[in-house]
């Protein structure tokens, strides 16, 4: 096998690892916690789904993509909870020694490919990542609404944290942001979110 | 909300259940059983950074959705494994069933549209589809060849079997169907494969 091919599978089995990355968001039904993958994958059907409601045009493709390789980072740097304030600090310089790492195992211009998608998406300017953090806010909103709010009582989140998260759909898309609006205040008013 | 996307919802939220349907490859690692969430992820993310192999000229955004969503009427038929006879003789009604109940769940075109890409990966006859099937046998033989053919061992499944599955690479891919023929007869040396 020549070392091109050996190098992009020695990455495709290096990225089975994000299987075991959980995050906090749990399943549907009361389920276990979430991994990087399952949440990847989630995004990535929902953004095709969902396209229609971007504020901008976007290339559904590269959107896809973006929401399929944003997390594989944590394989080294971990979960960084979107509501752990002293993880959140650190978050960058750990995700930036996990991207060379990881990436590099692949060929060289195929490295450079898949940082520049992923910096794409952290910098959240382009039409198509905008879209990509809407999907990455929406979708565990939409598992933790199933659970009747569960993972934000577990950790003690206010209405405004809440907010401040979803502030990054707003960019990506207005439409989808209401739907976040709507849910947080069945939420508060449930008493699952404190005000 | 309106009713569109309250059906669009619905369906991004019934999809959360292929994270809990196991199929028979484990994770690397010696891990545990990998789901259809996963490995649909894996696969979409292993198309694009192998595209270049693909026999012939292929639209990788439709072959990346191919991989996402193949495995979606699993949640209702269940993982069938590639090696399980009488499985597979139920498996088309099993899943034409399944493809029936969860695609309704989304507004009709969008069903429509959806039933249309899990038609064209099951027939395999466009380069898309057959490029998916290469990933979908490639994805788990990288897994299991990294646990040293374990769950060939724990099946007694033999290397006739394994080279019949592989068929269904080359289409897809001559080169990466002779990745797949090397790494099956490194696990027939070994004792792994029955021969």
């Amino acid at each position: 096998m020549d070392e091109r091919l050996k190098k992009q599978l020695a990455f495709a089995l290096e990225i089975d690892k994000a299987k075991n990355i959980f995050r906090q968001t749990h399943l549907s039904g009361n389920g276990r916690n979430e991994n990087d993958a399952e949440h990847s994958w989630h995004m990535a059907i929902m953004a095709y789904l969902l396209k229609e409601y971007a504020n901008e045009t976007i290339d559904i493709a590269r959107v896809m993509l973006l929401c399929l390789i944003h997390d594989i980072v944590e394989i080294d740097a971990g979960d960084t909870y979107a509501y752990d304030a002293d993880g959140l600090k650190t978050q960058k310089q750990r995700e930036d020694k996990a991207k060379e790492r990881i990436f590099s195992l692949l060929p060289a211009e195929q490295k450079a490919e898949l940082i520049a998608l992923f910096d794409e998406f952290e910098a959240a300017e382009t039409a198509e990542a905008k879209f990509a953090h809407a999907m990455d806010n929406l979708q565990p909103l939409l598992l933790n609404h199933s659970n009747h709010g569960g993972d934000w009582k577990e950790h003690n989140v206010t209405a405004a944290q809440v907010y401040q998260r979803q502030s990054g759909t707003k960019p990506g898309s207005e439409k989808l942001f209401a739907v976040a609006d709507g849910i947080i205040q069945e939420h508060i008013k449930a008493g699952n979110l404190k005000a």
